[in-house]
Formats: structure tokens, C-alpha cells, sequence
């Protein structure tokens, strides 16, 4: 039984090419980034070399890259920036207020509730029930006291794309309207990365947060842009600006590196595939009876990444036909991997698109990548036929 | 002209073969150890088995490791469990209480200082002459409100060795004595791994911290133990009972585990080969006109691991030697790779030894390690002679 992957949300197959030479090269430049003898000269160039070609691949031509061990860091980095200021306010008895959309990644939810615990102010702003935010509607919510807002550029269960820039200015117009200070806008853009362009963020977010590992590359390294830097909480040795204290993990940096730049290059052919992959699923699911797509969208939507697509299959649920379709060597999930530890997390993003209840317990998550094939898709879709008729109440 | 690397204290040379099969079988089981389909599983197995292999090679029996991103992070996770409470104790104007040492590396010295200016009183113990710590002197700090004692097990440049076990009795001690709650006591035992036996810790502490990369893993890895789940302020999608949010990176932990397992396999050789290069380095090091080693000691001290010596050549800068041992091909450093980017911090652990500062600057530090040759000391010994002749003021 050949393996299908359709879970390249998750995580990615490594490239085996890219994580060799990447290996290769760390064996010989073993130096500690932060040593001042030539091994660790060199090791410091790999890894400024990794940075720019990071930056060049995604096409940043401003501010700063660092690396982070993961996506869920680098988001954090930008929300314990508010820490200091929390403390502060809070102290004053004069609160503080973030901005975030109901549909983030645990990354930035579970962590904004840490601070909320101590005493931060939040708004979590509901999507439609497509899973879009309107972008007027993340700006009414600005007020004087806001001090970030945290939007997910694409989200990992829907595939649903936030149109930033829309969101981006619409905060603005409201800072200038009101003459108030623009809070600090972060993109988790952990799974837009290899699948849209993100260039334009530079333009529009103050900091972005990606990862390797949904694009080939290595798990435990990511990455934070930002324009400006942001305050420090965690501190330690003063690696990556400061940012990421802890010797520098040159291999992983490497290979994201490396990672990056194929996944810029391969982009077009990437997405043009990715489209033919999202009409085969869409059509194939739409023609079993009852099942259906989550939330309804047609093939070529633009305000989705093809490659993700939740759907559901009523009367059954969705960790029944994960394990169903696992026993065929069928790999799909029902939403992420990092909510699957947390009980209250649970099909939290499709709860916030009014999905109901039952519906949402019947969903799973098929996304591709650059090695799917139609043939993976027939065979997905062939079994789960047979499987909901099978097992479906 | 042949490398040679005496800095194994910053990081050593990867093990190629550890590090060759660690990424063959990663790039087999790339998924996500939280997906719960056949891949997941597949990967979560293998994460649970280099656990259990970190573990076994340790020797711990009881408690937790769960990986981390490196030592630095290790070292974080129980200085952020006390933030809650430093935040309800400065709220209701009762501060809580810290005791670490002076000498501690920089991701508890740093970290700590966040915490002072948030209000965390902190106590501050100086070692004596030689780098050691009295164990009584640390207990009697210990007050009502001290919630947490940080003491590193070997010191990254004196290579002194602390007696965790006295610090543990007079710690429980004092508090039986005078009825109080027993602090939490971490143990940074970065460079402790592999060049002692770090078993007994789960009888004497609350947790503690190491590093992959300090044995010939892979950067970007480390892990903690702890007796009992520490606090959680760091939150995402629950990874690593919670403690290390972010997809696991398999590739680390598995390539860690085979590290730890040669490490402890190989200890009693290593420590054996150790002792035979220090000898050497004391005793060229002592017969090279004013130059000395800090602090003063002879061959088998045992309080300090063999392999890491600090020394001194008056009226020649520490960094001018490092630059010049360099352009000959060999590496070693001043102090700590981890402090050069920290301008505040530099020689902290010499001056806390009472160090005269023109000693303390005209410092090195040499590390040996597993392919440490006697030829590579000699080397080393002639180059520096030479340099130090010709260089001095």
C-alpha cells in the first residue's frame, strides 16, 4: 500500500537533498556562531549568509530577520514585547489592549491568555463564516490603549487568506483619524510562506512570524521579521539580536535557508499545481452525498490557499475517519496537530465561522504540497467515499 | 597547518555518524508527532524513545525531560514558573526572594535581571578564590520569601565544580530548621553532561538543564528535567507536557539521545584522557614565565573538571591571544562564547573570583575534549610560549 500524505499543514517530508548538504556543511563549520577564533568567523558568515538568503527568497529588502526554534516563538516574541508595558499599566491600574482575531494559532491564542490572565485587555475578532476578517471591522476595535494586534495571514484548518494590506491600512486610517498611536501589527504567517507571496508584508505588518518545517525544511527552526526591534523579555547570552538567546543552530538555519529559496523558485509551478489538486478534492467531495466542503468554496477562490481545505462528513465523526483513513495509509488530520494537546482549543476556528456544532466534530483537514499527485487524491477520495458509507451512524 | 580545537566548551565537532543516521531516520519519519495518524504516531514513538534514551544515559529513574530548544531555554522554564508569583507577591507589596551564584551562565545571570527589575529580590552568591561555592553560605540566604536557588553544576570557564549535594543538605537543612518552604532549586548542568556523572541530581534538585551541542549533538537542542511539572508561562500547543511549545523536532532529540549514549558510554575513557591533557596544560602553562593558571591549581583537583582551564598571560589581552592562537589555527577563547555579545558581563565570573582585573583581562580559556590529542596541547603550548613572548607589553 503506497503512503499518501495529505497533511503538508502539519508538517512537511523533508527535502533530502537540501537536509544532506545542509548536514554536510554543519559538520565542517561546527564553530559557536559567537566564538571570535576562524571557526566561529566562519560559522557566523553561514549563518549571516542564511539570513540574507532567508530575507532575499521571501523578498524582504527591510528591517530584520532573526531566527527563532520555531514559528510559535517567533510569535511570541513580538506579544512578550508587551510584558514590560503590561506590568506597567497594570500597576498604574490603567489596562492595556491587544487586538487578535478568534481563528489564530494556539501560538498566539494560548499565550495572549497568559497575558490576559495578568491583566491584558483583548478582542478577539470573529471571522465571517467563509473565515475572512473584515478588515474595518479589526480597526473599530482600536483604541487608545491598544498596543498590538495579531492576524494570521493564512489559517491553518480553512486555508482561509486575510487580506493584510486591507487590514493594514484600515488601521491606519483609524490612528490618523483619531490621532492615536498604531498599535504593533503581527502576522503569523507560518502557513503562507511557500504558498502566496509574503513580500508585502514589510509593507504593511511590523513583524511576521514563518517556519522550515512547512516547507521542506527542518522542524525546530523559524523565524521573526520585524521593522523595528521589538522590546526584550527573554534574555540569555544575546544571540539573534538579542531576540533568541542560546548558541546559534547554524544547521537549522541552513537548511531553512535552502528550504526557502527552492520554495521561492518552485512557487508558480507549486501553486498552479496546487490548483488543479483543490479542484479534483472540491469536486470529488461535493459528488458524495452529504459531505461537503468547509466553509462552501469554489475552485480558484482567492481568498483561499488551495492546498488547505477542511470538509466535513456529517453523521461521522472526524477523529473516526482520520484513524479510518490512517488504517489505509491515508495521512489527513482533523485541524492542527498543536491543538490535538489542548482540550479547550478544540475546533476552535470553526466554532468562530458559526459553524455548527456537529458539523465541526465531523470535519477533517486534507492539504497538499509539491509531491502530491492526482492519483493521491483519487485514492483519497475513492476511500473516503467507501469509508463514510461504511461508518457513518 | 592542522586545526586545532580547544573550545570544546563553546561547542563541539558534531558526530558525524550520530548525526548522519539521526537525519536518515528523520527524513523517514518526518511527521508531526502530535498528528494522529500512522506517521504521527510513528514520529511521537520515536520521541518517546529518545526521551527514555536521554534518560537511561543520564541514569535518571524518576521525574521528567522533556526537550528543548537549548540549555538557555532549559534554564528559562523555572525562572518563568516563578513569574506569576512575582507578580501577585509585588501586587500585594511582599516581594519574593531568588539566591543564584555570581558565576552562573549568562541565560540565568540575564534572565534573573528581567526578573530583578520586575521586582524579584535577588541574592547574589559570590564563590570563593578557587570558583567554589560554600554550601552553607548558599542555605543562608534562604529566607521566608525565597522561592527559587540557581547553582550551576561546572562552571563554562573556571571549570569548577559545585557540590550540589552539600548545597542540597544545607538547603533542606536550613529549612527544616527554620520551617520553611523548601525553594525550588534548578541546576544549570550544561557543562556538566558527559564530563561527570549528573545521576545524582535527581536526588538533590528540582531540575536541571543540558545541552546537546556540549556533547557533540546537534545545536539547537537541550532538554530539563524536573522532579514535578514546573509552572507554565510559555504557552502554544502544548508540546512537551506543555513546557516547550512548537512542533518537536524529532531530528534533535533523536540525534541528542544517540549523543547522550556515547557520552555516557565513553565518559570513563574521556574523563581518563582528560585528566592526562590537563596535566600537561598545567604544567606548560606553569613553566612559561608569568603566565598562570586561574584560579590556582594542581593536576586531579578534584574540583574541576579536567577539561576546562582558565589562564592567565599579564600584560597581554586575553582577546589579543585568542586573534593571534587563531590566525595559527587554533581555537580557543575568552570566557564565554555566550557573554561576548553582552558588553556589561564581561569577566563577571573571574571578577566575582576576585580576580585582579589586568589578570582577568590578559585570561583564556582552554577546553579539551574527546579528540583532543597530547600533540594538540603541545602545539598549543609552543604557540603560546611564542605569542606571549613576543606580544606581551
Amino acid at each position: 500500500m503506497k503512503d499518501i500524505y495529505l497533511d503538508w499543514a502539519a508538517t512537511t517530508p523533508l527535502d533530502s537533498d537540501i537536509m544532506r548538504s545542509a548536514l554536510e556543511f554543519s559538520l565542517r563549520a561546527y564553530g559557536n556562531p559567537s566564538s571570535k577564533h576562524w571557526l566561529g568567523k566562519e560559522a557566523r558568515q553561514a549563518l549571516e549568509e542564511s539570513r540574507a538568503r532567508v530575507m532575499h527568497s521571501i523578498g524582504i529588502t527591510k528591517g530584520n530577520f532573526v531566527f527563532t526554534s520555531s514559528g510559535t516563538e517567533a510569535d511570541h516574541i513580538p506579544i512578550f514585547a508587551i510584558l514590560e508595558r503590561l506590568r506597567r499599566a497594570s500597576s498604574a491600574g490603567k489596562p492595556i489592549h491587544a487586538i487578535i482575531s478568534s481563528i489564530e494559532h494556539s501560538a498566539i491564542e494560548e499565550q495572549i491568555r497568559v497575558l490576559e490572565r495578568l491583566g491584558l485587555q483583548v478582542s478577539r475578532i470573529d471571522p465571517d463564516s467563509k473565515g475572512h476578517l473584515e478588515a474595518e471591522h479589526v480597526a473599530s476595535k482600536i483604541r487608545n490603549e491598544t498596543v498590538i494586534i495579531c492576524i494570521m495571514n493564512v489559517n491553518n484548518e480553512t486555508g482561509a487568506i486575510q487580506d493584510i494590506k486591507a487590514i493594514s491600512e484600515s488601521i491606519r486610517e483609524v490612528v490618523q483619524l483619531k490621532r492615536m498611536k498604531k498599535p504593533w501589527l503581527h502576522v503569523d504567517a507560518v502557513q503562507a510562506l511557500g504558498k502566496l507571496s509574503i513580500r508585502d508584508l514589510e509593507n504593511y505588518a511590523d513583524s511576521f512570524a514563518v517556519s522550515a518545517h512547512k516547507i521542506r525544511g527542518p522542524k525546530g527552526t523559524g523565524g521573526l521579521w520585524f521593522a523595528r526591534p521589538p522590546e526584550i523579555f527573554i534574555r540569555g547570552g544575546g544571540q539573534e539580536s538579542g531576540l533568541k538567546p542560546g548558541t546559534e543552530n547554524l544547521f537549522g538555519a541552513f537548511a531553512f535557508s535552502l528550504a526557502a529559496e527552492k520554495a521561492a523558485l518552485s512557487m508558480p509551478a507549486n501553486q498552479e499545481k496546487a490548483l488543479i489538486l483543490e479542484e479534483r478534492i472540491i469536486d470529488g467531495i461535493s459528488s458524495i452525498p452529504n459531505a461537503l466542503i468547509i466553509p462552501e468554496r469554489i475552485p480558484k477562490d482567492n481568498g483561499f490557499v488551495p492546498s488547505i481545505i477542511s470538509m466535513a462528513f456529517p453523521g461521522l465523526g472526524g477523529e473516526t475517519m482520520v484513524r479510518a483513513l490512517s488504517d489505509c495509509h491515508i495521512a489527513v488530520s482533523t485541524g492542527s496537530a498543536c491543538m490535538s494537546n489542548i482540550h479547550h482549543a478544540e475546533r476552535r476556528v470553526l466554532k468562530a465561522m458559526q459553524v455548527p456544532e456537529d458539523i465541526a466534530f465531523s470535519s477533517i483537514r486534507v492539504s497538499t504540497g509539491p509531491l502530491t499527485t492526482l492519483q493521491d487524491i483519487d485514492s483519497f477520495l475513492e476511500q473516503v467515499e467507501v469509508l463514510y458509507r461504511k461508518l457513518k451512524t
